[in-house]
């Protein structure tokens, strides 16, 4: 283990802080606990997130993973407190805290910023998990000031959970998190905001594609307003991007027969179908995986008997997502597979009389 | 089957007519095709969707599946030439169809608007698939002159091929898919827009979330615009309605620090977070299943014995999702069940050595 994960403090045991601890305690780091509240406190370390921190250690490394409105200060105390450890804090937005931090002359040599890419819409320890960081991309924001071993320390720290790390400013992450997931977290709440009305039986005709479009509406609002408010900055021009796309449609939609609408309506369409295949895939490239699909009757043992034979063909599951309706006696399993292997995971499982599509 | 579904002519083989046909030639039902295109419609006959029509047939259901813009211009033809036949369309938008009904003085007797709500993001007779619309919803609007029997033979074509029918009004129903439908479709295409100059390193922080609020981003351009025109009435003041919302959001983002700006973000996420909860589930009704978390090693021999085990105990897989991360020694495997025999499984599979979150 590098001399920089010696030992690590973890400062705040909600769901970040937890998995954090738990994937280094896995990795057989030291890992010592605080949290304002004693309950949460137990609960991590009962979840094997580490041990409860006492006056007398001497952290490394110390990690801050406490709500957005109060990591600027609990961060800078860290600092203060621990006058030979590296500090990260692992907030969404980081140009708030490297200014909360410099107004309180915190020593930025030893300071590093982090956002781990990794959350669920359940918050709490009792969400937390060792690998919720495993193949995340963990961005790492570095200020002027910034050592190169405190980077070097950071680093380590996202390469022993596994994270995919990614170095930037605080600049451009703030910039790049406010369109990849501040703005869609906004308009995902909003539509779901519109079906607050709606009648039930409409809500019956709901499809996949809604079900897509709102799910992360589903978020902790509260922790949400300070991701918003933070990144207030990069997310406006945003906003009023996207509003004035909105209200091109909309005055295209008030008269859709008149001259020049509906070109208006398809080129926005169309934009956004060309922007959407720019996002990379869920295994971080975009169609890395080719995938097969597979009829099979609408019982576990027939799943289970799919598997296998895939399993002693030697093919790896990537991916892999049931497809199949109530009531149906025939559903269908899409599994990703890489693409080498497609044509003859595709030959063999027909010969073996699996029907594919 | 029923004397309605004696002879059923199907014009459009794109994704549904094509699926359809699949559908019904699969319940030995006599389907014949029509298309404008004479290499769509030899697709359609070589995909197993029916045969060619020919001048002689007389079908005693005719299926319209044309685009939105010649899909009134076509009903109406079709209900002149085969004056013994109940006459459907599957178009998404249902008002604008009956007015053109009517002003072509057509015999609204034999008509009844269909919407099967079922699509792919992928379009075309090469894209169908004899079970799009199993356990799908099928709405049926009846129009004031529509015979009893005419509704009969339309409910009878839902049925047979395995969709839910839901019978509502036209009004109704294009309230209903403005809401549950085409508001999503708008925002998800302007999500994905403003995506067009993200820089490429920022698009690798993206994460499940971007992926699942733009997907239906990369819907065919041409045809939505010809569904959101048909129906801007309805989506006109809901889109305003989300507009005021994104306006409201805007100013509060402005100055977060102001008095009040807080309470504005949060209750415009709050009420998202509320509503997203009405949304029915993939099987129909939310919550409806429990959901069993398994950790599973990466391999696909460990995941087809975990659902063998899950068989022997006779419990069904209503669903499944795969949580694992690329390279990761340790996976998730989510399983949905019915609540009833939740606590059982859960019991079970850990007597049986499984590990459950």
């Amino acid at each position: 283990m590098p001399a920089a994960l010696d030992t690590v403090r973890i400062v705040g045991t909600g769901l970040l802080g937890t998995s954090l601890g738990q994937a280094l305690t896995q990795a057989e780091v030291n890992v010592v606990l605080h949290d304002s509240s004693p309950s949460s406190l137990a609960l991590a370390v009962e979840y094997g997130a580490g041990r409860a921190a006492s006056d007398a250690d001497q952290p490394t490394l110390v990690v801050v993973a406490v709500p957005p409105d109060v990591a600027a200060a609990v961060t800078a105390a860290e600092l203060e407190r621990f006058s030979g450890a590296t500090v990260t804090d692992l907030t969404s937005v980081k140009r708030e805290i490297v200014s909360g931090l410099r107004a309180a002359r915190a020593d930025l040599k030893r300071y590093v910023g982090s956002h781990p890419m990794a959350g669920r819409e359940r918050g709490g320890a009792i969400s937390a998990r060792a690998d919720l960081f495993l193949g995340q991309p963990w961005v790492i924001s570095a200020e002027l000031e910034s050592a190169p071993e405190s980077t070097d320390a950071v680093r380590q720290l996202a390469s022993t959970v596994g994270a995919n790390v990614i170095e930037m400013s605080s600049q451009n992450h703030d910039s790049a998190v406010a369109a990849v997931s501040h703005l869609p977290q906004i308009v995902a709440s909003l539509t779901a905001g519109r079906l607050a009305a709606t009648p039930e039986k409409a809500l019956r005709l709901s499809g996949q594609g809604l079900r897509d479009t709102t799910r992360i509406a589903a978020s902790d609002p509260e922790l949400w307003v300070q991701i918003l408010s933070a990144n207030h900055q990069e997310l406006l021009p945003l906003l009023q991007a996207f509003r004035e796309d909105l209200d091109a449609l909309e005055a295209a939609l008030t008269d859709p027969a008149a001259s020049g609408a509906m070109r208006v309506i398809a080129s926005k369409l169309a934009a956004g179908a060309n922007a959407v295949t720019r996002i990379p895939g869920k295994h971080g490239g975009s169609d890395r995986f080719s995938v097969l699909t597979i009829a099979i009757d609408d019982s576990p043992g027939e799943l289970a008997r799919l598997l296998t034979e895939i399993g002693d063909l030697g093919v790896n599951v990537e991916d892999m997502r049931l497809e199949h309706s109530p009531g149906a006696l025939l559903g269908f399993v899409e599994i990703s597979v890489v693409p080498e292997v497609f044509e003859r995971a595709t030959l063999e499982l027909r010969a073996l009389g699996w029907r594919l599509r």
